[in-house]
């Protein structure tokens, strides 16, 4: 078996709804462009307030994926 | 446009069902007394053990608001 | 009262389902060798992924409990 | 003479011009209302991007001042 | 139980004689503006010199109390 | 409104005058490429010596921008 | 001689009248039960207020002990 | 001569036989699609463990090269 | 398929010969005791200087392991 | 060509107008004693305030040089 | 006034009574041979351990001094 | 016994074939100059990368020696 290679990129996702959900939504859009996703680690966890109110919730990841 | 200027609290949420709710107790007390809430940063996520169950999920944010 | 000794261990949940299950699972094993658990610290949040899916939340705790 | 006791707060100052103006207009707004200003501590350096070019400086400073 | 929201402010206690007098210090003058003080974390530790002696340690603290 | 999702990339702008000058030249270069460049944050400060002369400042940020 | 390898554990001592004092403790109660310690080493110092006062110091420590 | 731009990619490198060959691993995957690589830095050193012994050295590094 | 739990302890393996050999030497050490040992993590490397010469490399480990 | 050996002091360097100007006033006050100069790090950025402005501002340096 | 640079040192202070007093003797030896102190910040704090008690507390400190 | 001080220096090895040779290249350097060498700790570990292929690898270490 190869020793391999993986490459991590940085992401952040928002959700109007929740940290779990901001997490789902940068992994989702990775998917659409990278292939071989492996993991992500949280790198941070802020939000933008509107009103007093949680507008989005923020979450940045770096997520890795095999490189070909 | 002028150059703003924020500030920056440091407020402890708890709340016995999960770690976001524990940060829209932080953000909703703040809003009691300070206006113009603009982010909040998660800073740390810990929480108070009873019986072997989690008895308060507890989230430290920094909430940052405009200053006038 | 005397003087309290705490020891913490380090503890990593798995949740198919959210980062807050993750944390309940990790306390949950800890809570079947360990008694008089009293407080935890999250230290890392990460995950797997498959098929460009979370496949796992991972969370990574710090747990204290009493010394007898 | 006696042991003194400061107070820091986290102030963010933003400017269009440069990180050092972004500094100095944070701490003219602290001045507004805090006497006895000691230092400032930078913590975090960053700017809003806008068609991109450099909108604003953000710079986040702790403030130290004498608590009377 | 009500869920409790706390504050953390950062003071910092100097003292001619020893560190843990600085930190006594600076929590005997949050106790003069401030109720319902619960703990505190050290966040660091430094100390002014004069002719080659320590002339004042100084130490900053994270105060935590609980908001009303 | 969308949950948008962003990316960070991470760059280092040098300059012979200035740090300021080096976070232009970052983001200037960042801009050749990528469309809605939204905020950048500086990670590193430092810099090359010659003859004693700083030569170059070196400033690393990472710049976010909105994914499509 | 053969190359130890040792292990280090995470013990919370608590005193009510120094973090020295802290420190003793979190090294008694470690000598209670683990043979060979070796160093130690500070990683938090905090403590809890009650009525305005230093109820407990509280002191992290990492120690380490050869493993037979 | 001109103020250059560097980017900074994060790869993680993976070894059967050393922490040195995952660095280098890593510098070879790097160097199938990027030009002008200048400087590495090791941001993290681990390793996958199977039947009680080690069967990958992973080590990440940031990989920075000349953009053109 | 089940939720894992994991539990990370942190191990000193020290060398005569390099970093690599006071890694393995951890992770030797560790099996004799630890079933299931999944992956490690590199905290800190040191060594013992003896007459001017490297008399022992010490490399900090976290091993995790899975919780039967 | 040989394998070269640097090595690195901690200086502050300080100015009444600007932080580039303190960088550069620590590197000119490194030069006068120490030949062979090669690079400088960041590593803190502070300040005095007087009067509610900036008397100094303050910029710690890590700074490189080669070992004859 | 002109502006003053600054040197730090790092400095190991041990002592076998308590922590401020390594602190202190850390100070006193830097006292032999420079001139100009100006500040010290802790760094870390460990300490060594015999027989199950604390043999030496040693506490690392940077040490600021004026250059002349 | 009296109580030791110490003092910690930090410099940069290089070597053109592993991480551990550029180690010891530090440490052989550092003799030239320095009596009563106790130890060493990895802070930083990085490398120059020409034509694709590490030139050499660079570790910064501090390192320790007694004070006489």
């Amino acid at each position: 078996m190869s020793d391999h290679v993986y490459k991590k990129i940085e992401i952040v996702g928002s959700s109007t709804t929740s940290t779990d959900d901001a997490i789902r939504n940068a992994v989702a859009k990775a998917k659409e462009t990278v292939r071989n996703l492996r993991w992500f680690e949280v790198v941070e966890t802020r939000g933008h307030l509107e009103n007093g109110e949680i507008a989005h919730y923020q979450v940045t990841l770096k997520i890795g994926f095999t490189l070909d």
